[in-house]
This record gives structure tokens, C-alpha cells and sequence, in this order.
């Protein structure tokens, strides 16, 4: 078991890299089925007479791979006990279709930190990350606004 | 079947209203140990050792959920044949935790339009949406960036 990484061992700069995660045409059609049923996320036909030309999957499916990563590797280096959670996430964005098969990685970088004003036990950490394709494109971006636990005094 | 809504159609500050759903502890769990395996999503006793208290929704299953509720009241409406899908978010944040059994609702509100600078066969539209739980109390708000068709001419 790794050491906990507190909000105090946290420096700006710092950085993940994290995944792969591959999803099956399946998964992205269960997906959207149940959450964001539009017909472009649903069958190539219809994918076929938008901007999207192929099937692919939900932008919020994408989001839920981006944390179906992140948390793996948080929880492989010890950053998983000392997490709180997000307050949300800034400007989100989805580059690219992310289709059937794709092998999706990630990086993130700490860009800001800052002590909670009303919670001690707590502080804010802002990163910005990158979603890759396995072109290396990128596919998505988006920066979580988390909150991690202080250093037990 | 209703009349499509298309980018022209839509006029800032016209409102819709979605909803309600409800989200069992199975969901929330199922949803949880797919994409988001923090132990407070997992269960009450990790929970309770954190200042979530009890078990909780992952943000992201928040906004699918959302998504859900949206796209149904999209459909039901015309306004979904139009739907091209959306660029990204804005300021996403998660204020109160979603609970086993809560039943949510949103209201969305069109704040801004513009033409795509490149694509003349879509615009831009954004909105702002609230998540509110059965007490009335906001746990969401977010900024989507969708695309809309434009009308044929």
C-alpha cells in the first residue's frame, strides 16, 4: 500500500498519466441506451446522416472512461485515500468522436491549489486533462476542481 | 409526431422544464463500481468516514442522469431531430450529494445563441441547467454547449 498523498504533497506542476481503456461498440450503445439516448449514439444509420459520419459514443461516456481511469490510477499511488471529490469542472470540451473501439489515455497536470475557506480539513485542487485517442489525438479536455484531504495535525 | 425545432427557432431565454427521475442504491452503486470506485461511492461505512456522511452518486452518474432527463424531454418535444449533439460544458458544479432514492428534476434556460462561425448547417446554442433534488435544493448547475441544425433552406 502506497503512502496517502495529502493535499499538502500536492504540487502545482505535478503530473498523471493514466489508462488505457478501451470501449466496445456494446458498451457505447448500452451506455447511451440507458443515459443519452440520441439516435447518433445508437445506430450507425443515424450517426450516418449527422456531422458525426460513424457511430460514437456519449460525451458523458467519455467523461465516465476519463474517471473510470483516473480513479485506477489514483488509487495505484495512494491518492485515493486522501480524496474528497469534486466540486465540479470547468470547461469541458469534446474535440472528437470517440468511436467503437478506441483506445482512449490521459494526462493531467496540477494548474492551481488553494485552502479551502471554510473547511480546514480540506483543499481545492484544480488540474486540466487531456483525453487521447490511440491516434493521439486529443478527444476531450476538462478541469476538474477537486477537493483532497489536509495532513492529520 | 411534433414539428422539428431548429437552431432558428430556439429563442434565448425560452425554458424547458425534464424530469423527474429516481436513482436506486443498486444504481448508484452498479454505476459507481463501473466508473467511479471511490470507497464513499461504494458504501455507507466509507461513506460515513468522509464529509459526503452516507452514500452518495458519482458526480458523473449526476450528469447522466441528467442527460437522461433531457433527452427524453428533447424527444418529446421535436426539439431532438434538430440535436447535433454538443461541443462541451461549462461550470459544472456538484452542490449537494445525490442520495439513494432521490428524485431529481431540471429546468434549462437558453442563454446565448450564435451561428458556427464554420459549419452553416449548425449553430451554437447554451444553455444553463439546475438539478434540484425532491427538497427543492440545487445539487447541480451546468453550462451546456449544444449544436443545432440550422433549417434548410
Amino acid at each position: 500500500m502506497s503512502e496517502t498523498v495529502y493535499f499538502e504533497d500536492v504540487e502545482i506542476g505535478s503530473a498523471l498519466e493514466f489508462g488505457p481503456v478501451t470501449s466496445s461498440r456494446d458498451e457505447i450503445i448500452a451506455f447511451a441506451a440507458e443515459f443519452d439516448a440520441q439516435p447518433f449514439h445508437l445506430s450507425e444509420e443515424a450517426a450516418a446522416k449527422t456531422h458525426f459520419g460513424s457511430l460514437s459514443a456519449s460525451g458523458w461516456h467519455t467523461t465516465a472512461l476519463f474517471m473510470k481511469m483516473f480513479v485506477a490510477k489514483m488509487q495505484a499511488g495512494g491518492h485515493q485515500d486522501a480524496s474528497l471529490g469534486a466540486m465540479g469542472v470547468d470547461e469541458l470540451r469534446w474535440l472528437r468522436p470517440v468511436r467503437p473501439g478506441d483506445t482512449l489515455r490521459g494526462t493531467s497536470e496540477v494548474v492551481e491549489k488553494k485552502a479551502s475557506r471554510t473547511r480546514p480539513e480540506m483543499g481545492i485542487i484544480k488540474s486540466k486533462v487531456t483525453i487521447f485517442n490511440q491516434q493521439n489525438e486529443p478527444v476531450m479536455t476538462l478541469k476538474p476542481i477537486a477537493l483532497f484531504r489536509t495532513r492529520p495535525h
